[in-house]
């Protein structure tokens, strides 16, 4: 596929040269535009299509040594073809190790692990099972053979797809079970050929070991990629991302738009956006993770549960800032004086969510007991009661007109159910913190202090 | 893996069987109490496993067809093995056909066609690449060959691992790719072995092309399953359960609970929860649905864009349907009179938004423009409007409590978000429809019509 992108873009830059030429000839320049377009447009497209490589490499590194070590782990097998000793045991049985290190070789150390254990178990099991199948259909002659063996692989391929339905088992052992149906299919249709089914079954075996351990090893020794890390970090940089946004929509929200400003332009208050889709991705490392042995900081048993749990209630609180978020552009026509009078409260319970949620972001990532978050969290709560004070002082008059009330209120409502969300969060991260045993630091500078007496507040 | 589950479930029942007899007898039982523990604990797991897989075939019988496709098209190509003039061509090269078929065999006819596809022209295009890799390896001599093609083999792999990590490419041919490493590496390798290359890379496109070829047309043929159809039901279904929850918020939350009796056993109310994570199915069926041919009410270039347009339309309406379902447990201790003063309004907008997605989704699952939905909006938007009537006439007098209009006011707000997210849904409803010409029905009873006699008014 590369070799045929490189032709490709060599075509096409050959192209763009040519075109150049006739340009400067200026005679076929005019005889021929379709060219010249068509050369412009594949330039653009092949360039365009080198800056997102240069780009996803860039972005995660990781990326171009996972492709290095794929080559590496590959050619390291060819080894079998290659060294006259080794071809002279395996034959061309040794396919299979290669056919392993291709399908086995994943990005994480979790995922590969995982592709490795179903694979060397499912052929395992299959060619235990199709050695047992091939004898029984020994058994019925040469003209009842193929009719049981046929039967055997019909019902097995049957049985082990409608099991893949179930999605306990497709999250872990998909892989192992098309792996089964392969093996003993394969393993029970050639015994009809090839009566040396058991050596068969040994060079197969000893094959995907090969291949899975080549992947395993190098998976793990250079450079690993841990998909434990990988979901410790994003659940971290997820709620990092929603504390960036609630920092900042204080100020936005309750700033006028000067002139020709538009406030759409605030990348940095889209990022929590990514957070809404993140389920699929969670559960996905979380299933890798459970294969990986211990490494760095983290258990084989580490709870991923705890951390999926962290996610769900990270992406309930998303849920809320979207609603925000439609606010942020809807209300710039509600007035000034309306708003100015809870804007502090308002701003407060959104600055300090978010410092609590970039608190616990931190010591997620560091490890660390979280120790200012809490002190965050009853400021916030504080402001949550202050702001009913303030509206149970009746603080608006007669005159007021309650239309302009509902687009403020309802972003105070949904600030105080965004406390209550980032309340929730801190709740598990701290039972994270008792099940890792987090360190304890004291920190160097003290966080402010509660703004009132009565930190601990219920809040509706 | 099924041969042992059933090995296990049979242990399982014999263990049941003797610790019965052992309750009999009891003389063991006593002395065993462990065993019995065991085989009740096995028992039930296996019941539960059983009972699980009952309830798969019987939530989709169409799984329980497609296992039986599945060992159908298996059973077929093992033919190759069995028939002595079919083996005679082919050899062990017969094994590929086998491994197509279970590595290309899917669910729906979008994913098998996708996967055949890519598994067909990467074996082509790969195929004469390392037909030219061998030829240029040839060159170098015995000693320089197995460099040579080391070099080639590393370079393709780490290439093609690198570009698969592009998600655009990743989302239709990463099977591809991953099948374009498998070939090249295999064949420009067995070609140090066997000096055949042409014909190897012969026979495997014609095994590979057999294999494809049989899952196509059975997958086509016998009670085809088609992505595109499961993303239409998947995009009509989600509407509806938002309508469902619409439809019953306003008389919930309103509703004072009775003696004993919880707002929380409400499962029609919990549909819509399904609809937060739905991105991930929806991109899947979507990509799958391209490779479809045209089929029933469905053209090859459908367009699947509007359907994710109107997937990710929905999916905005249920993240607002979340926040509005929090406050339909929190809000319980809200005063009745607070309450009840927007009651009708309230009702009426999610009545109304709940009736429109109805219309809307079983207009897409009939293909028949949707009629009544754009009355409904009207209504609905009419009552925002009533609403703000209501708000400026001072409806409150000046005891009300600020604090406890807040949380109904919130609700309010989030109604009208979720009255602006419906017209948006409509609005590209009706562009589908306009794209897809549905059909145009005259309806026997028409439904109510517009509150106030201008229905067409912008909501804030």
């Amino acid at each position: 596929m590369q070799a045929f992108l490189i032709t490709f873009c060599i075509s096409a830059m050959d192209l763009e040269c040519a075109s150049q030429e006739t340009v400067k000839q200026g005679l076929l320049a005019r005889g021929w535009p379709p060219i010249k377009g068509f050369s412009k447009h594949v330039k653009t497209k092949v360039l365009e299509f080198f800056s997102l490589l240069i780009k996803l490499g860039q972005d995660d590194p990781r990326r171009v040594v996972h492709s290095l070590k794929a080559g590496l782990a590959l050619t390291l097998v060819s080894l079998f073809y290659y060294y006259q000793p080794l071809y002279k045991s395996f034959g061309v049985s040794a396919m299979w190790a290669v056919i392993t290190v291709v399908v086995v070789f994943e990005f994480s150390v979790g995922a590969t692990l995982g592709k490795g254990v179903n694979r060397g178990l499912a052929t395992l099991l299959a060619g235990g099972l199709a050695v047992a199948a091939h004898q029984l259909a020994n058994l019925s002659g040469r003209i009842g053979e193929p009719i049981v063996l046929g039967i055997f692989v019909f019902l097995q391929a049957a049985v082990s797809t409608f099991v893949r339905f179930c999605p306990q088992i497709k999250a872990r052992y998909d892989y192992g079970l098309l792996i089964f149906i392969l093996t003993f299919s394969l393993i029970s249709i050639s015994g009809f050929r090839d009566d040396e089914v058991l050596e068969l079954v040994h060079k197969r075996l000893l094959t995907v070991l090969i291949g899975g351990s080549t992947c395993v090893i190098i998976s793990v020794l250079v450079f690993p990629v841990w998909a434990g890390q990988d979901l410790h970090n994003l659940i971290a940089s997820n709620m990092e991302k929603l504390g960036i946004f609630l920092e900042g929509f204080g100020d936005e929200y309750f700033k006028m738009p000067e002139d020709g400003e538009s406030k759409e332009d605030r990348p940095f208050l889209q990022g929590y956006k990514s957070v809404l889709d993140s389920k699929t991705n969670e559960d996905a490392l979380a299933n890798f993770a459970r294969w990986e042995p211990r490494h760095g900081r983290f258990q084989f048993r580490h709870p991923w549960k705890q951390y999926l749990k962290i996610g769900a209630l990270t992406r309930k609180c998303a849920y809320r800032i979207e609603s925000l978020n439609g606010h942020l552009y809807a209300d710039i026509q509600a007035k000034r004086e309306i708003r100015s009078k809870i804007q502090e409260t308002c701003t407060t319970m959104s600055m300090e969510s978010g410092k609590a949620l970039k608190e616990l972001s931190m010591a997620i990532k560091t490890m660390v007991k979280p120790f200012a978050a809490d002190i965050h969290i009853e400021n916030s709560k504080s402001s949550v009661k202050n702001l009913d004070t303030l509206l149970k002082s009746g603080l608006w008059d007669d005159e007021t007109d309650l239309l302009e009330v509902v687009p403020v209120a309802t972003v105070a409502s949904l600030l105080i159910d965004v406390v209550t969300c980032t309340a929730e969060i801190a709740e598990s991260v701290n039972e994270l913190a008792t099940m890792l045993k987090f360190e304890v630091v004291e920190p160097t500078v003290s966080p402010e202090k509660p703004e009132t007496g009565q930190p601990k507040i219920g809040i509706s």
